[in-house]
Parts: C-alpha cells; structure tokens; sequence
C-alpha cells in the first residue's frame, strides 16, 4: 500500500513550504535549508522596491507584462492592484509535481484515503451520483478549469457577438459581489471616480465607497419622458474627462427598476464611452449581468453591453460579471466570473493570463477558493440533457408574470398614487409614488397585510 | 392564488429600496418620493465627518456602542473598520416583515413558486433529503442562526474553560481564510504590526502584508533543543509595547510544522500576552483553529489557545477563528467562523452585536453571504446520528498515520539527512534538510518517483 503509512494527511496549501512524499519518510522543507530567520525571508520575498512602496518580484514582473501589452490598462490598476500576485510555491510544484510524479502524491491541502479525499459519509448521503473528491477538495484559486471553459462557451452562444473577440477565460468567483469586489480591489484608489446611475443597487456604495473610498458620482439613467437618459451619462463621463481614470459600472436589466436598453440606447453608451476614451480618459467599465437572459420584450437589446464595448479601444478595458445567482437560480450557490476584454496590444493573451495571476492572488488572500461542490453541481447541470428547456421554462413562468404586472400598474385608477418606472426585464420593476409618503405606505402595508 | 400573478420575480437585496407586495400591485420605492438626485443621497448616506473622513451614521452609532463598551477594542479598529456598518433598508425591513405581514411576501432577493426557490430540476437530482430553499435560497449575511448557535455549542463541548466566559455568537465565514481577511480589514491599516512566527503558512503575508499593507515582524516558534520558544514570543512582544496596536496571529496546530504547545506553554503564551496588555499595549489575538482537534499526544493541550486568552484583559481582543474545513473534512465546502472575546464592559453582549454589524457590512460588500447549500450540508451532517462516531474514525485513521510516521522519521541513519521540527499534531510534519539542497532534492524525487 505505498503511500497510506508514510503520510497521515496533508496540510494547508503552503506557498512559502514544498511538501513531498518520498519512499519511507514525509518530507517538508522550507525553500531555504535552515529554518528561514525574519530578516532573511524578508528580504527574500520583499527585496524591490516601487513607488517607494516595498512590492513582490513576481508582481513586478505581472506588472512589466502588462505595462509592455497595454499600458493604459496599466494606469488604472490601483496600489494593491500592482502589488498582487500569484504565489509561487505549493501552488506551482502541485502543477509540476502532477505532470512529473506518478509514483507518490503529497502535495497540497487535504488528508485522503485510498485515493479519495477523507470524508464523513453522514454527509455524502445528502449527495447523489458525486465523487467525493467533487464535493470535498479544493478547487483551483481561479475555478475549474473545465466549468471556466463551458461558462466561455455559454457566454458566445448568449452573446454572438462576441465569436472572434477578444476576452479572457472567464475566472470563478464566489458571486458577482466577489466579482464586483475583486474590480474594487484591483482599479480603486480612495478618490477614484466611480460613475453610477441614480437607480442603483445600494451595495454598489458598500464594494466601492466604503471597502475602498470610491468618489462616486450619480447621474439620471431615465429622462422625464422614460427613456434611457445616455445624453446625461455622455455628459457625466466627459466632465470628468480630464481625471486620471474612470470607473463605470453598467447593469442591464438594472436593479432595481427592471429596464433595459434597445440596440440604440446601448450604442448610444457605447458611443459615449469611446468618445470619453477617444478623449484620453482612461476608462475601466464593468457590466454587472447578474440579471442577464431575463429580457421580456422585442425591443430589449438581447446581449450583454460587453458585447459592444469589448475590444473597441485600448483605453477602455471591459469587464464583464456574470454568474449561475439568476441566471440558474441558485442564489445560495455563490457561484460567479469575472472576464476582461482588452484591446490594442499585440500579446492580449499573455496580458489576461498576467491580469489571471492577479485575481487569483487575490482571491487566494480573500477566501483562498470558491465552493468547488458549487462548481461541480453547476458543471454537472449544464451538461446534463433538459438543462435548456428547464432554463426556458422558468424564463417562461417569470415572462408570465412580467406580462400580467405590466397589464395592472398602467391602469387609468393607479395613475393619481404612482408612475411606474420603465422596465421591460429582470426580477423587479419600481414605481414612484405620487401622493403618499413611501415610509407611510410600507408602515400602512406591514400592518394591513 | 395570492402572490402568484403580481409577482415576476423578485431581486437582488436592495438596502435603497423596499419592496412590498400588496394586493393587486408590485410596489417597489426609494427611501425618498422621488427619484434620487446624486446630491441628495450623497448627503443623506454620508452627511457625517468623522477625522476628516465622510463616515455613515450607521457606523457612528456602532463606533460609539464600541467606544463605550471596550475603548481599547476601539482604539484597535482599522479606518475600514470605523466605517464599517450594516446597511438599513431591505434586510432590517425584511426582518420587520416577517414579524408583521402575514398575508403577502415580496421582500428580497429570489424568484419563487409556490412559496419555494424557483430551481432547475437538473441540478436538484443530485441532492437527496435537501429542501430547494436549504440549497439555493440566500444565507443571510452572517450565517444561518441555527447553525452558528450549533456551532457555539460544539465550541463549548471542545473547549470546556469556555463555559461561563464571554464570548460572541460565531458569524459563518467563507473559509478560514476569509475570517482571516475579514480580521485584517477590521483591525490592520497599512504599517500596523502583526506578529508571527517564523514558520508560518505563507498566505498571512498575502492576507495581511499585501492586501492590507501590514508591518509583519517574526519571532523563532522553536528553541534549538526543540521545545517552544515562548521567551521569544514574549522579548518580541515586549519590544513593540510602545506601538498603539499590535495584531498577533497564533496557529496551533502549527502550519507547516505540525506542532502543538503543552499546558505549560501554552500559558507562557498567555501569560506574554498579559504582560503585554498590562504594558499598555491594545492587542488583537487571532487565534487560527483550523487544525483544532487533531492532537495525538497525552501532554499536548487540548483546548483551543482561545480558551486560556478570552475575557482575560480589555486590552486585549481574542479573536477565533475555526472552521469545519479541516474539522470535518469538507475543503471545498468553504465554511469556517469568527468568534469574538471582550473582557472590561458591563454590557458586552451589545458590542459583539456592533461587531457584528460590521462584519456583517464587510461580508455583504465582498462576497454577500457565504453558501447556503454547504451551511445546509453541515448542519445536517452535525445532527446526523453516527456524526461523532464518524469524526473519530477518521481522527483515528490520522493518528495511526501519526505514529507510523513518527516511527520512522527519528530512525538513526537519517539523522545526518534530516531533522525533525518538533510535531504531535495536525496535518503534516516538516523536516529540516541538513545535507542536502531542498530544491535539488525536490527535482530528485520528482524525476525518480
């Protein structure tokens, strides 16, 4: 039985220790002979300086890449945004140890038995047709790579616009919150400018404002009229032109009024946002598709405003934040991605895989990994034969609903108390009220219904 | 059928806006009548100033309740954790809700049908005895109650000096490494003190050096004879009493080494500790639990270190942090907790609860809440009959792996090759090289094995 005696589980992924398995003893080392004194680790892993800040070789050299392949990608990363990196170490002699060792594996993270990680069995009865190593180990920092590659799929075949674009692997994220975090982490300074509309999702002002000092600005997202107000959007982004970069963050169907854009309202954003960038603004725009596919009528642009904005001008680096939340209903799941799309340089691919390296760091410092029992549900589920039609089926339930709201809040006897806000997808629509205090209204309701 | 036809689908959580479902219409509304300009939620959100920065009432209210009740925990709070609140809105009006309408529900977050999450069919078959809500409806931001209440209990039962001392309601994590990274947001600011030993698991650098900008100073764990330096814990900690704060990271089980202290130890640690208080230096003592439990020697210690350091000083804050990961073999589960203990106020109960809030804001701005299918998963598997039994067959599986390993590691004729660092504890043990290159042996074993 090789390997069952000489080991008695295996730890923590551990960059700073490489943890091998040889035949008769278990060996640990650290990557210096003797035991690593302050000083001298110190210095090993925080020798260059920056900036006057003290920044990791290996972030240097994700910075040089990036700076070389599209630098004004570079201009708007934040301060921990150019310090993060992905820690050599455990991380990197797993991968090699895989390819190279065939006979003995002690790597990272877990204790196993026969093969299989160690497991209660009174939880495995709560799963069915899983393998214990789908539910219990560790996935990747960055997701598996099997489910990246099938959200990558899923993403052209909603947005065909994008086959022949370039966009990255997409990276898992516990959320589009973690996501969303993750962009806050990586491009926010205290001070820098956030643009968001004034129909808004208020946890935006927690991510940005209060986790990193966000200088948010609003601006009307609807005219008077009801129509998607791109004129005020174009004016917000161009008086802030001369700033060193600008955060934008689209969300379509928008939380909370449920409206979307028609293919000239979004191309108007589109228009509006190449020629802020045309003017030198530095522009990283996210689009928040937590809502995405839940569009209910004719008009209603069908893709993600990824789709327009990707690839269009290399001071505008795209962000897309998608996610299984609403999309497979599977709110509890945490389950989300983050994809970027550059544009100008010659080596994008080695500028994603630098920008990867990052989020992963990042990541590996925030929760160390994402639920790989969620990656593996969501894997097994989007392969499984039904998926589509069971999509469609919800989709046709909550298009039911939307239909029969839309026919009662337009009635003639409600126009006096409130207006509806436009909305034409999503999970909500929102109304404004007319004559009663909003406040009043909720306390009147608790105790009426 | 109430609620059916006047209800699509219902969104996101949205503090800045209401949701109620009244008889024959979806009525969604902002905190003001009208459409919020930029300016006037700006000044309604963040009107105060507090050091020169714009803070929300929210979070002044906490500050004070904490001020009041420990100042010393105060004084240990980062300028993230001073701003830190838990948002009004959605989620205390949905607590309202709940407690007065019984009619109708349209508050937070999901899409249902007849009153359950809506949910696809394919990914449900691969749950058995689950409820669609226990899988895929939202957590709330700090845990399941019964499941952090459970958890306390099982803290209490492993721990037995913990009765009758004070310590908070454990909040669920996503990870020990995220209460650790919810730990650094909370009580680091850039060129804060954290002390730790010198070996160590490398990701505290990531989670409190890179992202947080700590100034990590290390101590030898180790005496040449192999015993526990508490002598240089305490000289080190002595030697930074003059610093406002001072962050100390204790993790035992040791990460790498295996290691944990005996009785005598264990209190020359706390010990250290006191005299550091008493110095005049407010300390925060994280206490990382992830291996907890798997002790296999008669003379180690068999409490978590938290035991002896909680309710001890009101300078200092014991923090601990555990987690099901390691205790029940579920890696990839991602399911940990941070458990708070004061000491000095009359009313700490109501500290904790600021605390929580602003955990709570914290965990909502990163990642929103934690899995609520694995929260689910554990509080099952914990009720389960058999739970113990199967603990302690996996622990003894270690065990045996333990002193198999042991046996063979002190052999004679590897004593010129390697050295043991002491271990008795825990995952893995760790080895000092004493002849050979560590990554040329590293290259060895891969290519011969």
């Amino acid at each position: 039985m090789p390997g069952r005696w000489a080991r008695y589980g295996r730890g923590r992924q551990t960059p700073n220790h490489a943890i091998l398995h040889a035949r008769r003893s278990v060996i640990i080392w650290s990557p210096s002979r003797t035991a690593s004194s302050h000083n001298s680790t110190k210095e090993a892993s925080k020798s260059n300086l920056e900036g006057g800040r003290t920044i990791n070789p290996l972030a240097i050299e994700l910075n040089e890449i990036i700076r070389e392949g599209v630098p004004e990608l570079y201009a708007t990363l934040s301060a921990l945004g150019r310090e993060l990196y992905f820690p050599r170490g455990i991380l990197t002699q797993t991968a090699e140890a895989r390819q190279r060792a065939h006979l003995y594996n002690s790597t990272i993270g877990i204790a196993t038995s026969q093969g299989k990680p160690l497991y209660l069995p009174g939880l495995m009865r709560f799963l069915r047709d899983m393998d214990p190593a789908e539910a219990f180990d560790y996935a990747p920092a960055t997701g598996m790579s099997t489910l990246r590659e099938l959200w990558r799929e899923h993403q052209t075949e909603a947005n065909p616009s994008l086959k022949g674009r370039s966009f990255s692997l997409p990276i898992v994220t516990s959320g589009i919150t973690h996501a969303l975090s993750i962009c806050s982490d990586l491009f926010c300074d205290a001070g820098d400018l956030l643009l968001l509309p004034d129909k808004l999702w208020g946890n935006y002002r927690m991510i940005f404002g209060t986790r990193r000092g966000a200088d948010i600005r609003q601006y009307p997202l609807f005219r008077d009229d009801g129509s998607l107000h791109a004129q005020a959007f174009r004016e917000a982004l161009l008086s802030f032109a001369d700033r060193p970069k600008i955060l934008v963050l689209l969300n379509f169907p928008n939380n909370p009024t449920g409206y979307s854009p028609h293919l000239e309202e979004a191309e108007a954003i589109r228009d509006a946002l190449l020629e802020a960038a045309e003017a030198g603004a530095n522009l990283v725009v996210m689009v928040d598709d937590a809502y995405f596919g839940l569009f209910y009528e004719e008009v209603t642009y069908k893709e993600s405003l990824f789709s327009l904005i990707s690839g269009v001008h290399p001071r505008l680096t795209a962000v897309k934040l998608d996610g299984a939340t609403k999309e497979d209903y599977v709110w509890g799941f945490r389950l989300g991605f983050i994809t970027f799309s550059l544009a100008g340089g010659d080596d994008l691919e080695n500028v994603y895989r630098a920008l990867e390296k990052k989020v992963g760091g990042l990541i590996r410092g925030t929760i160390s990994n994402c639920s790989m029992l969620a990656q593996s549900l969501l894997l097994k589920a989007m392969k499984a034969p039904g998926y589509k039609e069971e999509k469609e089926r919800n989709y046709r339930l909550l298009q039911d609903r939307y239909r029969e709201v839309k026919e009662v809040v337009y009635r003639e006897r409600y126009a006096d108390a409130f207006r509806p806000y436009p909305f034409n997808s999503g999970y909500f629509m929102c109304v404004r009220l007319e004559e009663v205090d909003a406040d009043t209204l909720r306390e009147h309701l608790l105790d009426r219904y």
